[in-house]
């Protein structure tokens, strides 16, 4: 009795979580809406530590932090916007699998936060050859995400 | 003589800087669509601190500073965008007197740069109603800047 009301706290916990970070798209719409203006930014921001990486932009280590710190930040986004139900249709790239393997693109995101907050220790060591090393691997789960979830 | 070439590089360094700035955005749409999107989110991860400031919705430690953490990354946004010539005009609100005032603008944002800091840092103190002073001194430099230069 007492494991199974423990479980049914678990699923009403879970379930207000994922209430939460609904509420916050009231329409499939707003979650694209949100989303976009984060994808937006995330490159905004990567863009110009990617020419600092290659090489067509000249290192400025207080500036190269600050687009690391953003995406790093921005890495963080609520995640569930890509879940809510509907929103694989409109004005979006998403694809239909991520709404069905939401624990895969869930990982994948999970991926892309770990990276982003290991660019920012590189960043914040200043080293421009542990920076690209990390760069690129961030730059991989990007992919890792936009491949099987991206149209 | 070597004063006066002091003075000149800091003049061209400062141009440089600007320029790096002026480059992310090649067209005044650019830098519109850029400023929206992080002020966009800004308002996304805003909202529900509010929420919990008023007492409409639980608080949650983690969840608040992740929307501080947002808040405070997005602070440090290349405010310049606001400040490229002829992106008073077209799909925003941004007043002329942004790009008249440079100085005070910047120091409008600065100032919610300085707060959002510190609301982060409460966050992370996780005492609730020190949060809500600070919260209440970020929101008020919202004003700060939107008063003056959002018509």
């Amino acid at each position: 009795m007492k494991r199974l009301s423990r479980i049914m706290m678990s699923v009403v916990l879970v379930a207000g979580i994922a209430g939460i970070a609904y509420a916050q798209f009231s329409k499939p719409a707003d979650a694209i809406k949100y989303r976009k203006a984060a994808m937006f930014l995330i490159g905004q921001h990567f863009g110009p530590m990617g020419a600092v990486v290659k090489g067509k932009q000249a290192y400025d280590q207080k500036e190269f932090l600050r687009h690391a710190l953003l995406v790093q930040s921005l890495s963080t986004m609520t995640w569930n916007a890509f879940l809510v139900p509907g929103s694989d249709t409109g004005d979006t790239r998403l694809k239909a699998s991520a709404l069905k393997n939401q624990a895969g693109f869930l990982k994948a995101a999970q991926d892309f936060e770990d990276q982003a907050k290991k660019l920012v220790e590189a960043a914040q060591g200043g080293e421009l050859q542990a920076i690209r090393g990390r760069f690129g691997s961030t730059a991989q789960t990007c992919g890792g995400c936009h491949k099987p979830f991206r149209s």
